[in-house]
């Protein structure tokens, strides 16, 4: 079993409202100091099989079809073990 | 300025329903071999000034109050520099 981590995140220049809204929260705490958030997503993969290098082969497949819109995100792909 | 990356999962055991849709799209879409996919959230933020060590508890405490929901969820926090 291999396990897998993908991190997708806006590419730069895309707006990210989301985290203009949890940086105007972390003000409203009283956080000072915090200059910009962004959020994204990670999917944690557990793939069959033993082949490293298959699998994250595979994955990158995945996060072109489905896991990431590479229009305005990009994927890391981390193989854990 | 620090840079820091917040990951946020959900706890072993919590349902989650958006993992089970994406694995399901994955074999849809061909994919085999594909265990189990799991969904969370990272953060990417930009913190002012250059104390490494107050920015990780600050962004800790951020996490408990309003990135992540202790409850169900894990955090972790990694200071890129």
């Amino acid at each position: 079993m291999i396990k897998a981590r993908v991190t997708v995140t806006l590419k730069n220049g895309v707006l990210d409202p989301q985290g203009k809204a949890i940086e105007g929260s972390l003000g409203a705490l009283g956080f000072a100091g915090v200059d910009s958030v962004r959020q994204g997503k990670v999917f944690d993969l557990s793939i069959n099989g033993d082949d490293a290098k298959a699998a994250e082969k595979s994955i990158a497949q995945m996060c072109e079809k489905l896991l990431a819109n590479t229009v305005i995100e990009n994927y890391a792909v981390e193989i854990l073990g």
